[in-house]
């Protein structure tokens, strides 16, 4: 079950083994955004994003068997490397799904950490089932990217630490795919702070989180063109729908142009870089797709991987 | 003079209006150039680099007498903007001389900082001598770029406060264009800790220290065609060059290909913006431009300005 105390379970559990990333302000941002915001820079953690934790936390919670068997997971992004350096720390062999036109750069990236890349053809073969007949065959433990209690409070330990820095937070804006992070984050934020409002934030290409609470039931949408692609989810979890129920307010929208004009300010004006899914909550807060009165508010930055091809058409699309 | 002391009541004097910046380390870098390296990031300074330091630090230097009449300036680059960020926190009018041909952004950035711009043709006039025109009309002071002992102080205090944060470096490395920098920060680095090495870096199509300090005296170089501006310096300035000559082992020399290399390291798996200029410290240490047997070394990311359309090249050189 998904619980504070779980959360400061894995907390304990993955603390010599990520960062402790910071949380930074920009007196530029808020002007444009008309409100005071505190970015916690996932962009910064071991392997680009927040993914190492739920990674690195479900790798240590398995039993002395499953590790000496190894674990499986299927990803192109940043789960595939999160796993894969994860499995690295532990010791424990990784094997990992990608389809075969994976970008180059993302495929090096994973074996650069040690794991074993297995291709199968995207148009013919289901990864899902690639990667259960591998784990069938060889033992291995599928280390899903957010529908498991312990990946899902292993993202939660970002808002722990980031109440823990800034107590005091209105509200929490988090991007939004399968919903790990926000499933995790919010319950966290929840427990910290009595009333403190949560919304994950979604592009308008890719709402199948917002159409799954809208119609109170998960809706599977066809695979969305987001330039997001940590949002490229077709539907929100099994075990993150009921906590994206509960504690999400309101989903928040963002068009695809919002989302680069984000990631460009972050970039040109607070000199960091996210990709575009790290670029969506500070977005929302961008902008004003809040409720009026909401004055403190963290986001979420969460991850900072993107190819130098992408970056260039993003910074400056007349290139392109 | 220029001392410790005269950079102490800098740091006293700039501090409620400069950020100290935050010293970041990244284990990937480590791993690659093969020592410990402390970057100070100046890239996240007030108008995106440590010009900023100096530039307030001179102005808030002046008689009410010379407050009330004004400054002038000339640069098309971070100075410019340090000067009119620097001059609107003080109340004081600047004038800001630009060639005609500036890029629109940074003209732009700087008239949104409220400073008057004032442009001349680069073929048929010297800036100089505009600047000085004005300054004797309009009563205006100068703020030179670097060849101050306000201005070399302010930049100085970077390093107090890199010293402050990590007392037990090694060796210090500065990008190296008219000298303020190194000249201020070296000067407090030796005073903070006896032996410390000190080295400018510049890039090898811009070698007029070098070449100067070979000499014995300043040399002027030809208009230099080095993509970091801020190095574009034909010639040391008349009171820095004392403090090169007593500060200064060596000066490391970087090629255009090791700056961009460096900005792509500090971009894609830093994930931290820095213009050209602000890469070419990072690149000497990258790249085994130190000695042998320096072990902890401080690092100068002097600024994070970069247009869209360069960055876009330096990202992905094929889509130039």
């Amino acid at each position: 079950m998904l619980s504070l105390d779980s959360i400061r379970q894995a907390e304990a559990r993955i603390r010599p083994l990520v960062h402790r990333t910071p949380v930074i302000t920009s007196r530029t941002f808020d002007e444009a955004a008309g409100r005071r915001v505190f970015f916690k820079c996932e962009n910064f953690q071991r392997a680009g994003a927040f993914k190492m934790r739920g990674a690195t936390n479900k790798i240590l919670s398995l039993s002395g068997e499953e590790r000496a068997r190894g674990v499986v997971a299927f990803s192109s992004g940043n789960h595939a490397q999160a796993v894969a350096l994860a499995s690295r720390d532990a010791g424990v062999r990784a094997v990992i799904v990608m389809p075969t036109d994976a970008p180059r750069t993302k495929m090096a990236a994973t074996k650069g950490y040690g794991a074993e890349v297995v291709t199968y053809d995207r148009q013919r073969e289901d990864r899902e089932e690639v990667a259960r007949r591998l784990s069938e065959r060889e033992g291995l433990t599928v280390v899903p990217p957010f529908d498991d209690y312990e990946v899902i409070a292993g993202q939660g330990t970002c808002a722990l630490e980031l109440f823990e820095d800034v107590p005091d937070l209105e509200a929490l804006l988090t991007p939004c795919g399968g919903g790990g992070l926000f499933a995790g984050a919010s319950t966290a934020a929840k427990a910290l702070r009595t009333g403190v409002r949560c919304f994950p934030v979604e592009s308008e290409l890719s709402d199948d989180t917002r159409q799954s609470l809208m119609k109170g039931e998960r809706v599977t949408i066809p695979p969305p063109a987001t330039i997001a692609d940590g949002m490229r989810t077709q539907t929100p979890g099994a075990l993150t729908f009921p906590v994206l129920r509960r504690n999400a307010e309101d989903v928040l929208l963002v068009s695809e142009d919002e989302i680069v004009e984000a990631l460009r300010f972050i970039l040109f004006r607070m000199k960091i870089l996210v990709e575009p899914t790290g670029a969506v909550a500070a977005a929302a807060a961008l902008f004003g797709k809040l409720p009026r009165g909401v004055g403190r508010v963290g986001v979420l930055l969460s991850g900072g991987n993107v190819d130098p091809e992408a970056l260039a058409r993003f910074v400056h699309p007349s290139l392109a």
